[in-house]
């Protein structure tokens, strides 16, 4: 199944919400610790708990690689738990020359074998291309991200009157040419999306940004109510992984889950 | 030593060539190809034959996550070969969200104890500040790289008249707080360079693109004769690893360093 059938599977469900796996040893709960790999068994948890309604995963690089070699293996053993007919996402922001991100994209793709990966624009097209040739994949890139700091460069008004982030996506569609680009839109940035919409010809939108980093599940939502618009994952991490450090936290992170997606069909349903 | 220490020890001795480290099992010669690790056979010849000459090395963190686990045991194989007194540079063009780039902090600086690192600037200020919490660090940020495709979005003209990447680089100066910031800037860019010398403040440089980029070595190092600007550091991967496949590469190698060093001696003392 490509990429984008599995997204579209989800989709089709209703399902948008995708869960950010930024498992952080440091937050999860106490009886794990005991065990030979915590984070393992905590998404082990996590995907038991989640893979029915959830409509992607992303694993955030940066958590497991922070832990060396066993960070390592403990990425490998998630992606292992995850059923192969949901989207997987390496949330891994890479980009480079284009014979070093020929590399990258044979890490993210051939070696751990995902579906999708994140990548910066900064270095432009030849950056990009490489992970572009794998035409069953979706590669999702950056135009304005959730963070605070977005201001610095993607907000900075362009010559021709655009904000750098709004060139960026006229250039992801140019690139578009096998339909496997999609892009990586922060839901702290409701109004930016809400001026876009058009702009965004219907790529597939990754939206971070919702919960500890301040975006409104709601505000996001009501902007596909009644719009021909369905190709959206609306990423959670923080606000799903450590809503509870009980005994009974994967039923917690179920129940968060679900509350998630009935909130998303009532807007979408009203 | 700190970071910036390394680097003035090289550069006080008129060293300027940083052995970048694309090792690349496709190009490495046949009679490594029976041991047990032929990149890092081959790495330890190349470190062996190039310490004495050579001012910095460059690891390309995607070379070495493209063969998985194996390659991240390579990677660190070839940090403990490295003398400590000489700066070793992480090129893994990091950069993402606040708590996501700390963990990318930590993995850099904690975990495989490197002296520096490249990183986006495409997320702005709150994407590399956890690495500019590392005050003995080096942090290289891009601003115009070498790629072709550095038109896409560097090269952009904003409203105020600048280029992107200029503007990238007068945020880095302001980001500067603790003196351990430095600029990527690509060789293949030298009229670019030349324009922008006083802009970069004498912050270090770090410069890739010279040989199989097209980038001339000579062109670059005269924009340094007779200026006082001396931390800089022109990075050479493919033109130096692969001068020679026979069982002499390494005297190959070293040979071709030193050519390179007494060019670079020849113009700044002309």
């Amino acid at each position: 199944m490509s990429a984008y059938e599995k997204l579209k599977r989800a989709t089709e469900k209703g399902l948008h919400i995708c869960v950010g796996l930024d498992t952080d040893k440091d937050k999860i709960p106490a009886h794990l610790l005991s065990t030979d790999n915590p984070m393992l068994e905590f998404n082990k948890v996590v995907i038991q708990n989640t893979f029915e309604d959830a409509a992607a995963y992303k694993i955030n690089f940066a958590f497991y690689e922070s832990e060396g070699i066993k960070g390592i293996e403990t990425m490998i053993g998630t992606l292992k738990l995850i059923p192969d007919s949901i989207l997987v996402i390496a949330d891994a922001k890479r980009g480079d020359i284009g014979n070093t991100s020929k590399k990258y994209a044979q890490s993210v793709y051939d070696y751990y074998k995902y579906d999708s990966v994140t990548l910066q624009p900064y270095m432009g097209y030849d950056s990009v291309s490489p992970f572009l040739e794998y035409k069953d994949k979706l590669n999702f890139i950056l135009s304005l991200t959730s963070n605070p700091s977005s201001n610095d460069f993607e907000k900075l008004n362009l010559s021709g009157g655009r904000f750098l982030y709004q060139e960026v996506i006229a250039k992801i569609n140019e690139w578009n040419k096998f339909n496997n680009c999609g892009i990586v839109f922060g839901a702290t940035n409701s109004d930016e999306l809400k001026l876009n919409m058009n702009n965004l010809k219907n790529l597939p939108l990754l939206l971070p940004g919702v919960g500890a980093q301040g975006g409104s599940l709601k505000s996001i939502v009501d902007l596909f109510d009644n719009v021909d618009y369905h190709d959206y994952l609306i990423n959670i991490s923080r606000g799903l992984l450590y809503v509870d450090d009980s005994y009974n936290f994967g039923m917690q992170i179920k129940s968060k889950l679900i509350e998630y997606n009935n909130l998303i069909k009532s807007i979408l349903n009203s």
